[in-house]
């Protein structure tokens, strides 16, 4: 028996989720809860049908928990992505890897958390969990580097070096981002659009790198995705959106935030190993990509991944994106949603019911005649393409 | 395209371990790298054949920091699984589906902890990481239930008034591991058997249900396996050892260490959901099981198994271990490295190295011509089987 791939065996039969606010006045477990309910009623399937579970190793919903909540009588499969929002899309591929080998039959992948109202991850983590002796944190914390836009700043710099790309370059991206929210009633910034002067009258957050408009929102909400076969999906309520690849691709010398002992700091690494990876197994190409959501919690990482992913050269995001490409009606629809920055902070797996809407002809800012949505979250990519 | 199943599909192809102990004297990190390597070399491998890591959700080494220590270029699968040692036989299906679906080609599954020198788990947990609000952890934590002995122990008791078994009952199990443990050089109780008198006059942990050698070893060390294609293990280095079936069962009113809200407490049901998906995907019964490896922090836990794995009826595992049948010899040889109480607890992966080695032919404690090794941690189960 030759090993399979994973292409087009999976796909996503039913997406659910909660409002995005910035206090839910709930617990997570109820946030997990209402957005799984959702999406296992919007497969047409019943609690009963589920038998796996996917999520991030730091959410807090316990799945026995979960199972109790909606109950799911059975689980054969259970597992957790390490690390962060670069593996949004990884959850997706831990789940189409259980369907496709047999080993559950419905895995229900969920994210739900409180992340402005109760632990917010953009504030200082020094204090957050002790890291174990001989860890790399180690040896980057005691020097401040205690937040995410801090660690990734340092990165990011290298690349505005390189190239010459300034923080006005990432507003223009930023611009766009809210353009897409103020149209999608899903989206925490609906109806809120904002001017290139507006970013640069933010307040910096890092000096000269990012500002706080340039930052995704800290959000409280629940998603939840149910992955199925792609011949059962068929049967089911909704279009079929099969996966038509799904990575992770970590490299060496890399961080699960930060990676700073690569040779090169300008470039993606991790996301160019995702991106020759999901086109092959897919057997597509840059150019048969119809929309694409890319994962930001800050914008330079759409810079940074519109290259990795070949939709243009290294150094030429800043003119992709000037020129209007990947803003409605461009080439490229680009977070279609509004991002992370617009619609909300669900640690990235917001961005997999986005492509999953747009394939299904139902999203806000829907495109015409989609055919393969990238996801992509640096580390980590799936394609997906309709029936 | 028919979803696949497990069966047969994977193979452990490789097997490292460091000595266990009770004070490494070295880093988490560098167990488990030096576990790793060995595991890879055992395979015949390089460190660039290997694309994909699992462990615990609970290890404390980043999949990055080791694949950087060990040189592996890339990884494109990494999972953990929540909870505890009832998912040790559950890490081998994360790592089996991977190799399975082709999402990955070698999968390193690894722990490494310092588990008596740094962070003892049989040490009340109250203080150990803050439950969630709304977690069912909250209605016992604060009523002393702080350690597993104690948690576990309400469980047991409940078996042992359904069918009068006693503490008594409990020693003949220890002193079997210990027989075996006495002579297997990798175990920490190598050279020291004891007798039925001798664990009767160890300390009450909780009475009358456990005593001190009722209890694993809290151990410093680390495992690791590979696992890969069937189709590829064939031509290694080592005999093929393949996975017959791997699954989770998790049942509704569970958790992940004690399960009050099920009916009856007297069963152990999520490993009767196990035996019915294992038994079904290798095509076997329990009558095929040449050497059965039981995960056991407690000996009880033993007992629940050889019931829910079909060795024997309901209340009977206390006469099947007292007439003989699994020490040196018996009818189902169980635990043949001494087990967790005398080999070491590595957090139940101990266990997979164990089975591998049974069907190798190069057990400590060999057993004649076997074929089926069932490996059993309560929640999670596989088969593992030769050629």
């Amino acid at each position: 028996m030759e090993p399979l791939t994973l292409r087009d065996r999976a796909a996503i039969a039913g997406i659910g989720q909660t409002e995005f606010s910035k206090a839910s006045g709930r617990s997570e477990l109820q946030l997990a809860a209402e957005a799984s309910w959702a999406a296992i009623e919007d497969a047409g399937l019943l609690a009963s049908d589920i038998d796996g579970m996917v999520t991030f190793g730091s959410d807090t919903t316990d799945e026995l928990e979960l199972m109790t909540a909606l109950g799911i009588p059975v689980l054969h499969w259970t597992s957790r992505t390490p690390g962060g929002g670069g593996h949004s899309a990884g959850n997706i591929q831990l789940a189409a890897a259980a369907v496709a080998s047999g080993a559950a039959q419905a895995v229900l992948v969920y994210r739900a958390f409180n992340e402005r109202s109760g632990r917010r991850f953009g504030q200082p983590q020094a204090g957050v969990g002790a890291r174990p002796p001989g860890s790399s944190w180690n040896m980057y914390l005691p020097y401040g580097l205690d937040t995410p836009a801090k660690m990734y700043a340092l990165w990011f710099h290298a690349y505005m070096q390189r190239y010459g790309v300034t923080n006005e370059d990432f507003g223009r991206y930023t611009v766009i981002a809210r353009q897409y929210a103020a149209t999608n009633p899903c989206a925490w910034f609906y109806g809120r659009p904002i001017t290139l002067d507006d970013h640069r009258a933010s307040r910096w957050i890092v000096e000269p790198v990012i500002r706080l408009l340039d930052c995704c929102q800290e959000s409280d909400g629940g998603v939840a995705m149910v992955v199925t076969t792609a011949e059962r999906a068929r049967d089911l309520r909704q279009p079929l959106v099969r996966i038509g690849a799904a990575t992770q691709s970590h490299t060496v010398n890399g961080n699960m935030t930060f990676n700073y002992w690569h040779e090169d700091l300008a470039v993606h690494s991790e996301a160019q190993h995702a991106a020759e990876v999901v086109y092959r197994t897919a057997g597509i190409g840059p150019d048969d990509v119809d929309v694409a959501i890319i994962y930001e919690n800050f914008s330079p990482v759409v810079f940074y991944q519109l290259e990795a992913f070949g939709f243009c050269g290294p150094g030429e995001a800043k003119d992709f994106i000037a020129n209007g490409n990947i803003g409605p009606g461009g080439k490229l629809p680009v977070n279609t949603h509004g991002g992370l920055l617009g619609e909300g902070y669900i640690h990235g797996m917001n961005n997999v019911i986005e492509g999953t809407r747009q394939l299904r002809g139902v999203a806000a800012n829907q495109v015409d005649a989609v055919e393969h949505v990238l996801v992509a979250s640096g580390r980590s990519a799936i394609i997906l393409r309709g029936a």
